[in-house]
């Protein structure tokens, strides 16, 4: 009968995994979890679909009350009580209740830090006018409903085109309102490659969704009729009866670093592999705590609630004594806005090379999500990152419609975690039947395509070269394709008369082929390298092109 | 520069992908596909919904032409010419002109086999009676579809419940024609193991598809107004307008078996790992051959696309020199019809067993597709296949509707590829959003359930000892759940109440504990251990109780 004394502050996702954790391998301790909110295990994924009223019953959103805690697991959930102070040396707590203003000191064998991240609020000139909110918690999206059901706001302008900024349009649109989002990177969603991010763009656009990219906004001022004018840094405005701030999180370390914890470099609490602090009594889970990207080495912020529910788990095994260890974050997302599905898994180009990494390639793909023959077949565009010096998968991103993305990006997943190469995924077994993929599946066709590379097969071109290179450009599709939009400069021979027509090429330089996804490309490439010309596979064929270089594609003339 | 002279036997799926690369890797070998069929690379998979009118063109079935084949491979595809012997020591081929009967002879370096499996068609009296179809290609599905439209049937017999019987029902469902399956075997989908399959049953017959299991057909005859009756063993018959033969395929082996080639124990060719038969000089490949199951070590018969398509890849990389192997089949299939997914990897329960395996276990469970709070969620029902000793994971299969069922296999079929054990899917970290899973995916949960067993934080009961245990069967679902139905003979105590009332239970025999789909069972299991008593988790609740034994519910009285 061990007795111990477990405090967990902050009771959502990975402070209520742990929780029901700690309980699970220890009926006696006592357990208590804090929350300063009003909500224990609260859904933070739902709320935009709340703010939507894509899901309508608050009482939804509730995973478990305090009630449930206490009669199924046998733990107190205080909610409504803060901790303010954490004093080391007598393994205590100060605890306020934030109704009462009431402080009182609660002891603890073990504290777990769950205090999650608080949205990024800038002091810009306006900020506290009515009508600004931010979305973290059920209080935070039932203002933003009352707003709308008062207000009856026409326009929004959402701040930040990150994956909650980019849900919170799909949802403000749901609702009927106009939608700009201003984004200061010059892409939205920041966390992918730009050339892959294009798709959610053009995606965007087309659904109305008014999108102001690289710029920062600069503040607010009250207009008439109880609007908002939002004033960008390049001196732009815009008129909205609604603002939604979605510019990331800041990881809440005011009580770790009041307490003398260590942070880490990039402000999050820093962490063992057991989840524990520099206190050896204090352990630390969720979007407070830095992560070490496996991908990059890196530390990280990611807040991410799968990676936050298994530091609950390990920080709960640790506690109990049990050998565990968290293995990091390969940072594992998918987005669901308009009719779209953009996920990805591991590092993207832009990663690796913050990261200092050179020892890499990508290629990009556009298979269908399941065979053509079959009615209903949409493109998922893909791009793979994978070690060149052993072939290890490194990154994926995919993008396409509402089937079959996110089921490729889990499969790189779990292929990343296992550490498979592109060889390994050539040789992938998976689900096929006509209306579920292809025998070829999308993940076969990445790792064939990367292994071809690594195997000297073919060569790739690099499309940030495309500038500047010597190279010839031919383009191996059909006329008929090429007619209907082809890159600026190339020369078209289609595959089917290639053989023929080889004579006509230049063996003194090299040439670059494209073709519509790149796999026509490929089979030329193989054909002129086995006749002594020197060519190389822009990855992709045009339908990366038109995403990299939308202003250089050259359309027919209208008649 | 080669020359060297490659036949390919049979253009379809592994054929033509052996084919296509051979060209690219050797751009001056001499390739000759030879087909008896009318067609090259057609989609056989596809043929059930050009019969269902799904697909309603059938140009697009035909995935290349012989002229595609000569255009952009340079490859000769000789469409309805059948190789009918070959002359090893001569290194040739006798083929024939199916249409004049001609003969002649074709020499080659490298002969490689993918003549494919054909439907069996038992010699059962009455078998030849016109409306009784089987559907390998093109010409089998037009006369089906023709026959549809000139008899209208209004019903059909299908034989054999399988993955093609089953998608047959599906289609003619669609075309309207009232359905029954007859099936030897006493389950639906004889691959499955039979709890799983019984969902399929259950949505059959929720469907109107009348099945009948257990049952052979001894025979057909006549009937008035041009019908069929179908009669079994059993005695039975049945009046049916159409009838389509689904029990199975077999290996093509007449050429190799004549030849003296050898072939394995379950009768197709015999390979080694680079597809190379008993002759150095002839390869085969696909539906023809017999393949190692990588879980069970067996030669099996496993006609799969995927598995045909990379055999083609080996065997094309094989005779250019190159180093290369087929690692094996795992199994991986999706089948889907009337709403339902049914999805597998890797070995089965009966397939273990047949084996003579002994150190493995299974879980079940049943989580939703994705999170509950986010609207349209739907069960999952999973069973895991993993090695006690070791906790590498051996199989998996599911059953749910039309979302999600095929991503969570895939992903265990790259574990199973990748040699995971069922503590590397508790770590998996896999795409979440509300609308696409939840942040623990079912994959986590099924690594979870499986790592608590192999950890000896919870026993399993074992579901086949249910009829002769002495133990005491405790659920732990509320009264209403309970009272809503229920497994005979079974206490309740909710899970709420269990601590309170531990008093009351025995120390002397073991508790076997049950819920709704096996969590709160397992929140009991660990509060009853640690209280001293023994107890044990009926692996997947209520939820598998019900398919395991549909007789035994027990069901609230009707007021």
């Amino acid at each position: 009968m061990s007795g111990r004394n477990i405090v967990i502050v902050g009771g959502v996702a990975g402070g209520a995994t742990c929780a029901a954790r700690l309980r699970r391998l220890d009926e006696n301790a006592r357990i208590l979890v804090l929350d300063r909110g009003p909500h224990v295990s609260f859904a933070n994924c739902g709320l935009p679909y709340y703010v939507g009223n894509v899901i309508r019953d608050e009482a939804k959103l509730l995973l478990a009350s305090p009630a449930l805690f206490k009669e199924r697991f046998h733990i107190e959930a205080r909610t409504g009580h803060e901790a303010v102070a954490i004093n080391r040396e007598q393994r205590t707590l100060t605890v306020r209740d934030v109704n009462t203003g009431d402080e009182y000191t609660e002891s603890y064998d073990a504290l777990v830090l769950s205090p999650g991240a608080a949205p990024i609020r800038p002091s810009w000139p306006g900020i506290d006018l009515p009508g600004i909110f931010t979305l973290r918690n059920i209080p935070d999206s039932r203002e933003i409903r009352a707003w709308i059901e008062a207000r009856k706001p026409g326009k929004a302008v959402i701040v930040g085109a990150g994956f909650i900024g980019l849900e919170m349009a799909e949802n403000l649109r749901h609702r009927g309102i106009k939608v700009t989002v201003i984004e200061m990177a010059s892409q939205v969603m920041p966390p992918l490659d730009p050339e892959m991010a294009e798709y959610a763009r053009q995606r965007l656009e087309a659904q109305e969704v008014k999108l102001v990219l690289g710029d920062g906004v600069a503040g607010f001022a009250a207009a008439d009729d109880s609007g908002i004018t939002v004033k960008t840094q390049s001196g732009a405005t815009f008129q909205a009866e609604l603002v939604v701030l979605a510019i990331g999180v800041r990881p809440e370390t005011q009580l770790a670093r009041a307490a003398g914890l260590a942070l880490g470099e990039r402000g999050g609490i820093r962490v063992n592999e057991q989840m524990r602090t520099s206190d050896p009594h204090i352990w630390a889970i969720g979007d407070a705590v830095e992560v070490k990207n496996i991908l990059t080495g890196q530390w990280e912020l990611i807040p991410l609630a799968g990676p936050a529910n298994r530091q609950g788990r390990v920080a709960a095994d640790a506690i109990c004594g049990r050998a565990t260890r968290f293995r990091g974050v390969q940072a594992t997302a998918v987005c669901g806005f308009l009719g779209l599905t953009v996920a990805m898994t591991g590092a993207t180009e832009k990663a690796l090379l913050r990261a200092g990494k050179s020892d890499f390639a990508s290629i990009y793909l556009h298979p269908g999500h399941h065979v053509g023959y079959y009615p209903g077949a949409h493109a998922i565009h893909m791009k793979l990152l994978f070690r060149t010096s052993d072939g290890r998968v490194l990154g994926a991103q995919a993008v396409g419609g509402e089937m079959g993305v996110e089921r490729r990006i889990d499969v790189l997943a779990q292929a990343i975690q296992m550490k498979a190469t592109v060889f390994d995924l050539e040789e992938a077994e998976l689900c096929y039947a006509p209306q579920y993929g292809s025998a070829k599946d999308p993940v076969n066709f990445a790792g064939m395509i990367a292994a071809n590379v690594l195997r000297g097969d073919v060569e790739l071109a690099s499309w940030g070269d495309l500038d500047t290179t010597p190279a010839m450009i031919l383009d191996v599709r059909e006329p008929h394709e090429f007619g209907a939009g082809s890159m600026q400069g190339s020369v078209n021979i289609p595959l089917s008369k290639l053989r023929e027509q080889i004579g006509k090429l230049p063996h003194e330089r090299e040439i670059w082929v494209t073709c519509g996804v790149g796999q026509r490309a490929y089979y030329a490439c193989r054909i002129l390298t086995q006749h002594g010309l020197q060519a190389r596979n822009l990855s992709g064929g045009y339908g990366t092109f038109q995403v990299r270089y939308p202003d250089r594609v050259k359309r027919p003339r209208a008649k």
